[in-house]
């Protein structure tokens, strides 16, 4: 999850933190996923990260959308940035989101939480057939098995409420949890 | 979940108990919710029940549709069976379920399970405003907060997998699990 | 659809209007129903209001989400705004939207359409049982069938995409369009 | 759709024919359609057929979910069955159907009609990769744009209610209808 969009640019750093005061900032978060050949979930995609207060933490792919960017061009942009340009994402069809996750920066208003600003987050469950390989400063990527990606959710060291919408996503998919 | 429709009597118990060695049987699946004035859930509503193997379980609403009755109506009979014509279920606008559960008579191949048949159960949230009594051969209906209709519903003591589905429900609306 | 919230005052108007040169703008849209004793759709609410252009549309209910509001508390004040204190809305439970409608202030990206900025809008169903009259600037409020609703959203006058989104609700509520 | 599974024979052909008069059959239907590299919907597949009544029709994939079957493996089935085995059709992850069409013998219940039966039928959106060819009884399959099979599906001409559902799944996929 970045900061700044250098691409876009669209906003200074600073604009951005005035913004940040004062709207709620529009995000996609996706979940990527192996399926098999019958379209069934064979494994979860993590980033590993170092968070800024130093510890190591499990991460979904996540970022904000754009002026004038459509959700799923948002959610190719963060899921190429974070994975490489050889991941091959199958976006959704259509724009509904499995769930919405509102992230405030006071906790305990909802399960999510992002000390930075007030967002809002479509989240999407993406599969990706491409090499996935960690980007920029991202430590690792791997795949684990939905039981595993259930585990890892529950431990309570995915960041901003990473852990719960992961496994709010599993739940959706038809997995126990 | 009543074995035989007496009220319907579409089929004789031999020719169902046939149907059920040879044809999927559609169900609905209900979790019925108290929401507070802003649409909130408030507390998850379980039957107490004591199963055929003599254990006690909470369970959802669950029933099978019958031949030419519409979903809703299935949704509205099962609910008011399971918890009196006072409990003025308010069934979905749309017809789409949140969760479709598939449960084999072989264990394992979902996380569903009914050894009774194959059902395919279409599952929904539903609020109910009235009053509340437990039916017929329930022993008690209680409701109980979120919080902890997830524990309950992780202890795996609730059959033909009622928890897993409970679960799914609170995830699909915005919980924690 | 108001330009400004006065009551939440969090940005001024200038600032505003930077901020939606910027940033997509997060919104909520509702299409206020009635619904029947078995939760069936009856009846769907329409606004008659005066566009900045001088004609007369109809309009679903439809606003901003401020910083730091949680979206069903952003629904209930547009409703309330817009519908009367008397409206009696039935938030949704899930957080997940039927639709999300992405409208750009360039026609043609997608079937949505706002001159004024990039919003991109959480679309829900939303019944509303007690007495709604129209507010502030609308001319009125009405009740049409839903065959009557699926009618005048295809005739092309209601603006931003309200005829698209309506006809979208009803076909998401199981009704042809 | 055909009437008999030869394939499987769980059934006589009696037995079917006694069920269907007496239990609501389990469906799935599914919309084949080609997305582009976004993952947008670039077309619609349509299959010609000629109907009972002598007329030709457009159709969707349609077929009866089999004892002990997942719903994933009757849409494969489906798909293989009338598309051919090198169709490649991409199941959708979630088991949670765009919408439920409840098809029943009687006209007028629900906006779908099934002559011969109570029909329940779980409504996906199925992406197909492969080379598809019509099998069997099909005259024709070809790939619409998104319009053109919006306006086929208007023109009351698609048996069984397959218009409406094809309408609401263009709906369902953020399209205008």
């Amino acid at each position: 999850m970045t900061e700044t969009d250098t691409r876009g640019a669209w906003l200074s750093a600073e604009q951005l933190r005035d913004a940040r005061e004062r709207l709620p900032i529009l995000y996609v978060d996706a979940v990527p996923v192996r399926v098999d050949e019958r379209g069934a979930l064979s494994a979860v995609g993590l980033l590993l990260r170092a968070s800024q207060s130093g510890t190591i933490n499990h991460e979904l792919v996540s970022g904000r959308v754009l002026y004038h960017e459509r959700i799923r061009d948002a959610l190719i942009r963060h899921l190429e940035k974070d994975l490489g340009l050889l991941a091959m994402p199958r976006i959704p069809l259509s724009p509904q989101p499995f769930t919405v996750a509102e992230k405030f920066p006071t906790p305990g208003v909802t399960p999510f939480h992002d000390p930075r600003q007030h967002a809002v987050s479509l989240a999407f469950v993406v599969p990706v057939v491409g090499d996935c390989a960690p980007q920029q400063d991202a430590l690792d990527f791997s795949w684990v098995t939905p039981d595993e990606a259930a585990r890892l959710a529950s431990l309570g060291e995915m960041e901003n409420g990473h852990g719960v919408l992961l496994r709010q996503a599993l739940a959706h998919l038809g997995f126990e949890v």
